[in-house]
């Protein structure tokens, strides 16, 4: 049993604080920051994430005592150490003297220093050269009293396509595969006079002329993720050993392409994760839900870090906004009542130089006399507020099912369109669901799903055969299962199943096509009489449904489908029920949908701007727009935001939230 | 005199197929494929297209135990076979053991296999080993009674800049110029100090700071296409040598800049082509018109085949619209009307694996008792019943002149602008005649001009002065000719001549320019009496006109050309006309002028969205849109399609077709 | 004290002409070529440019008879000679003996030859090569009478990434920094663990995974600058030492982001400038007008030459849009209006072959009979009758403030927003000012402005603590300041300043920031007296003013910033003034404050369309546009153009200009 956040927060409540990187600031700065942060609340900082370059400025050189002296300080103000270790990007020494150590592209360019994260997972010499610095720091401050976690690295998230991964990846091959007549089968090479006469004519998807094999690229991405995973594992080994009572994590990055972060929820001890949402994005709060739900599922349920965010504005896109006055706020207690246990920030002092200087921070370049740090302050005090929510759950009894491997196949190369992109599928689906306060978990479909009186799948391009068989599971026992278009069509290895789609649903379903029919511009007419008649986008199947007990609910009116099914349910036996998607709704019709079939989630209808949700007893209101909102309380409650009593209804200010229980 | 098609369609007919994959699928599955094809009326199929990876798994082992099994079923079941060398994509131990088979772009970049086409047509191993197969194959099927035809690699299309190329280019150069001396004339190096002291110095258009010399490119351009058709003949010798009776062919690309085809012709014993036209695209049926036209005119108007098309979707587009249920039907019926003796698909039964998984097939994923298969046989019948047409030739009286010299020099570096794209011109020039029922050979500009009435150049950036002469010679023997603009600027060297432009034909138009003057986003204004007033687009000429023989039949109005000369004609003593048009014209006026032109040869007016074109005794009629459109009959006709007879009005449902004959 | 312009312009008044490249031309030609340039009034060319594979075929072989003959028969038509270093572009031996002489970018990609301008700056073997060649020219043509200038290279602007670059890369920044820590320091290399431990580890900003850091990519744009000056340099020294009386210069490209000029202003004995404005783009006037300030500020206030610019389209745009007739003549005069003494062409004959093949010239390919040319004569006789303005001044009382390291800091990685483009916004504060007549210098802030009663820094992200406080002085004197948004933010290294921004302005400007805000793209409402209700784009940032003597003078209403200040203005006791602008205005009211702080400058209103500029006791007036204006006269004068006297009003026709003077 790994140990979790639990002594951490049992001793400081919900955690509070940010990366903290005193090694760009002379130390006589050290102390104003310390006391800052006692003033503003923190609790927990995060050191080192990319201090290699100062802990060992040669090779082989280590100044370590400059972190004492930071541990000690933070440690005497009783805050709580994250420390990193520094692999994230190694010192240009590494690159100078080991050019393999630096990771290359596609068309061969390797990459040099200069900026960041640029170094290949695979190379032995880079691993070498980290377990070191890694040794040492475990050595160092395994019994320190500031130490309370681990962070391996830092976003782990590269690619590399040189001669050590393409060495690997025929390692990783070979052994998923066993012989190279299964991987030729599997990767269909009989297709354009791609079959491999030995292993080593294999090498990861580079410069080709044309598109590339799907399979090959499907594992090149599983075999990335797992090398990733790897170089996490080597590191978390050594810690662990060190100090088997500190829990070890990395920071994720949410629905990031680059890794399979559900492959990777046996070893974090404890799910971390970075949220940037675009305050330029209208459907920013959705995704940021959305996203915090994935971090509590792929924790099962226990409270996750919210690793990094803003305070204001990021630096790395073109144009960023800054944060509305209490947006800070909304979404760090949005991340609570998703299930976090921990608010953290990047970084706890802007910086005056490098690539992120612009980032915002907790102590801006203006100092502590400002909006922004006052908020900063005012928020800590809030948060102590909030200590009752700590370890409590969410109870989610509807499940959305995303899985990277499908998501990574669904949109790899040659497909029928671009345009059903798994990840904004997933987020049209659950928006409907988070609008009606409805608690959703995101799953695999190899989950287990029993505790789900609906099940959705927004789009599962790939999935095995027993996955398949588990979700198909769901209506037989009752449930509600609803599956959109274009799932199911492939195998685990990517390879188009025969026969009408989704083949592994089509009894299920009561439901089955034979042709996918992208859409022109202009969309096609769908009447419903569930959902009205609207126009349904993107794409269409021709369907026919088969069976006395499925009900077509809408109808394609147009489009070369004239009066053929667009979306079907069956009902079965045991009440259960099984519904086919067949086209992109638009949100009012799936809205309708999906609530139908969630009926008995007891939905409870946000104002428009406001998400409800519950967390163990309280329940938080959060209002993240610009105009003040009404909220009916059926009963008298407490905010605990305020330490107000309110009753009848509450009202919420622009970008304001509540957290309410009973008195 | 090299065989035709002739021997096969004296046996089948019109033929019927396309490619068959055998090699994907296990062998159980072959014979249900050879059923469903008789019972769909398949008469040829395509074998072995990206077979090499299969027929030799290791380097010089060969398997073609299971080919011999595949021909003996399909010459078992009456159908005839096109084998290809399988020579368009090596397997991968090739690119691994010999490293300099695989193409490099013009970053440096070499290609890896993982996808198809990674070759490099010169390098002397990689045509040992393609020779090396191609002579296997020759060997063991010379006599084989199924092989009707040979299909010689597939698209030839690579473009390489390795050094082998490089060297390769040096030799053609050295061909064509002969001395440095001359070279550095021709390609202008006095320019940008590009003067060459040895041919060693000289290097494909590769990665370079700014504009790339013209002339370089265009030759580089015009020696791809010639290696790339020596890698075709060094093929075609060794299956000629061992079947002189069977036609060697490989299929082109349509309008495709890669490659001149026209110099190609007498190559290929049968002109094939594979045509993909764009659903979503409004002008797919026009540009697929012309496309056929084209093929049909460089085989000198024999019949040529439809090599591949698509029964539906493709997959490499980003989102990609399938054909409307009928339009398969149109579209062959199109082919066959323009020309063609076969129509066949790529590939009979879909892929389940492969990056063309989702490209639609004959036999798609779901099956036989699909709408798609049942419209594939429908379509096996209604080509039975056209055998009447084969053999027979288009009769056109009209050319437009194209060629490809041209067309790379017109998209060339440095031009005064890229809006007057040589094959948008083309196009646009088509398009009143094919509406107007016109048919229409495509030429180039130094073919045999005299069977034509009209003979109109939409754009002919580059054309030697020997050319030049043969085209100005239409007006002086009665016939009409009308030059668009941007025309005859350059001499085959793509030098620009000196003198008032068009310079070879200023004085058989009257007319002459002195500046070329693309246009602003808003355009300009002309007046007309022919065509009446318009606005004109992107292009303008500073024209002058000369004798009492020339007609000013267009004026600016704007743009800095008021009261000056837009579009002229002369007319010459016998009867001939010589028009000029300095602009681009929109559609209207185009037409007019065309029509105009074209009056001797009795247009026959489609109605809208219906193409009317005659073959031998048949006048096909395609609806090629979504409504129902009535085509009135002089007299009494049978159509083909449906065998029924038909007088008064022909009635065509949305996206069908009839073909017509004297009952 | 080194020559400038003029005993030339003694010679022949104002200068005229252009490129002269008769190595593309039979010797034939070159005889009509000198005879049209005398009845054209060509007084100056430009010859050898692009010569080296002329002068030198073959390594070490020169031949330079050819040149001989030209020069002698310029200067036997009365022709004065710039003569050009060849050096600009190597013949392609020199890149195939010696590959290291190209250029390489940031992804490793070596340069070909086969255009232009693909060598290193750096490669001692070029340097040889190079030097070599301006020494054969210096010694053969030192006496020699055609010679009046020399133009060393041509636009010199290459970026390189190459190890011969990265080694004095490294020099360069020894020079700069001293020792490594203080580099580590200055470019915040604590950061992303960027620590240099040994100088060979720095290499330039080549391919990385993600963000540059930003000093590293400002020092090497700085370093690329000072490299290309000192490749100018050693072939400046050698003609100087030949000829100590013939000024040398090279031409320069007005705002190149690859070169500050600035730095380059005590090198050139004369400033030279290409200019190419967009015919398309409406503000091109405005543009040129900056742009020809620019260069007379560089050079101190002395006549400087427009060394390129086309007489009609040219050909490197995707779509070139022609000159309307006239705006030759108005493009030439701006430039003497501005303060130039030259007025020169890129070329003189249209090249037959070659990448600008299409680029006009003042010889077009149609001959001497054509519009075009007609116009070219007509101008020299115009430039001949303005005699009177050689060496003349123009009085600039207002200054821009621009520097090219805060440009490139401003467009560098990680900034709040790239909408602040500082040219853009340089443009945007110089239009108003022009508009009203009232003539500008364009400044560093480091040079002398106490000759200025405004000067207005539109936006100067970077600033050094010494030019901070120059342009600091400027209200304490008496002066108006007018201050830019995200101005002064970064010190000379290009680190952010702690505190309250402007940092090192906030006292004088007694008003200061504490957030930046790009704005979403409504914008926010922003109320002022002076300058009326707008709404303001991009960007915001929350101010606060500080002391009695400030007066808000716009403020926000909306954005997150509502009542705050959004422009301020304090008012110094000497009477000076120091207004800031924390947002971009939009055009009307930036007018309304910068007239209003230049309002003791006696602005001249200009028509709409027409520019009214004075240089010595000339005024110009410059008609822009397609339509005709008229200028209200004070007093009657005589225009210079026309030779004739006008009174009350002057008229001016589309493209037309008048140079006006007492009688």
């Amino acid at each position: 049993m790994r140990p979790g956040l639990g002594a951490l927060t049992a001793r400081h409540g919900l955690l509070y604080g940010g990366d903290y990187n005193p090694e760009q600031w002379p130390e006589a700065v050290w102390a104003e920051d310390v006391a800052l942060m006692r003033e503003a609340g923190v609790t927990l900082v995060t050191v080192g994430v990319f201090a290699w370059g100062t802990l060992e400025p040669e090779p082989g050189r280590f100044e370590l005592a400059w972190l004492d002296r930071v541990l000690d300080l933070v440690a005497g103000a009783g805050i709580a150490v994250d420390l990193a270790t520094p692999t994230a990007s190694a010192p240009p020494w590494l690159a100078h003297d080991h050019p393999e150590t630096s990771s290359v592209d596609a068309s061969g360019v390797r990459m040099s220093p200069g900026s960041r994260n640029h170094f290949c997972p695979t190379s032995p010499v880079f691993r070498e050269h980290a377990l070191r610095v890694v040794r040492v720091l475990a050595d160092r401050y395994a019994g320190h009293p500031a130490l309370a976690m681990w962070h391996v690295g830092n976003e782990l998230g590269q690619r590399c396509c040189c001669d050590l991964c393409a060495a690997a990846f025929r390692g990783w091959l070979r052994a998923r595969y066993g012989t190279l007549d299964e991987l030729n089968r599997a990767w269909g090479t009989a297709f354009w006079s791609q079959h491999y006469a030995r292993w080593a004519e294999i090498v990861p998807p580079r410069a080709v002329p044309y598109l590339h094999n799907p399979a090959q690229d499907l594992d090149f991405r599983r075999f990335t993720s797992d090398q990733l995973r790897d170089l996490y594992r080597v590191q978390a080994e050594v810690l662990r050993a060190a100090t088997p009572d500190v829990p070890v994590t990395t920071n994720f990055m949410g629905f990031f392409r680059g890794v399979d972060y559900r492959s990777w929820r046996d070893d974090v001890d404890v799910v971390a994760d970075d949220w940037y949402g675009d305050p330029a994005d209208p459907r920013s709060p959705a995704r940021a839900a959305l996203t915090h739900d994935l971090m509590r599922s792929l924790g099962g349920g226990r409270p996750w870090v919210l690793m990094e965010q803003a305070t204001g504005a990021v630096n790395w896109r073109p144009h960023n906004l800054p944060k509305p006055a209490g947006a800070m706020l909304v979404d760090s207690l949005r991340a609570v009542a998703h299930g976090a246990d921990a608010v953290c920030y990047f970084q706890w002092r802007a910086s005056a130089a490098g690539a992120e200087r612009f980032h915002s921070a907790m102590l801006p370049h203006a100092g502590a006399d400002t909006d922004l740090h006052r908020a900063i302050r005012a928020q800590g005090a809030v948060l102590r507020r909030l200590r009752r929510v700590v370890g409590t759950r969410v109870d989610a009894r509807a499940a959305l099912v995303f899985d990277w491997s499908s998501w990574w196949a669904g949109e790899g190369p040659g497909l029928p369109s671009d345009r059903l992109r798994p990840v904004e599928q997933l987020l049209a689906w659950y928006e409907p669901l988070w609008r009606a306060g409805i608690a959703v978990d995101v799953v695999h479909p190899g989950d287990d799903l029993d505790g789900y009186d609906l099940v959705a799948v927004p789009g599962l391009y790939l999935v095995s055969d027993a996955d398949a068989a588990n979700v198909a599971r769901v209506p037989e026992r009752g449930g509600a299962l609803v599956v959109g278009p274009f799932s199911a069509v492939a195998d685990e290895e990517g390879r188009v199943r025969g026969g009408r789609f989704p083949t592994p649903w089509a009894a299920t379903l009561g439901a089955s096509g034979e042709e996918h029919r992208p859409l022109p511009d202009a969309g096609v007419r769908v009447d419903s009489g569930l959902m009205g008649a609207f126009t349904a986008a993107d794409w269409s199947e021709a369907l026919r449904v088969e069976g006395d007990d499925v009900e077509v609910l809408a109808t394609y009116r147009g489009a070369g489908l004239e009066g053929r099914p667009a979306v079907t349910r069956r009902v079965h036996p045991g009440g259960g029920s099984a519904s086919y998607v067949s086209t992109v709704l638009p949100a009012d019709a799936l809205a309708r949908l999906l609530l139908d079939a969630a009926a008995g989630l007891d939905p409870v209808p946000c104002p428009d701007g406001v998400e409800l949700a519950r967390r163990g007893d309280v329940l938080f209101a959060l209002n993240h727009g610009p105009g003040t909102r009404t909220v009916p309380l059926a009963a008298p409650a407490v905010d605990l935001v305020t330490g107000r009593e309110v009753a009848g209804a509450l009202v919420l200010g622009a970008w304001s939230a509540a957290a309410l229980v009973a008195p």
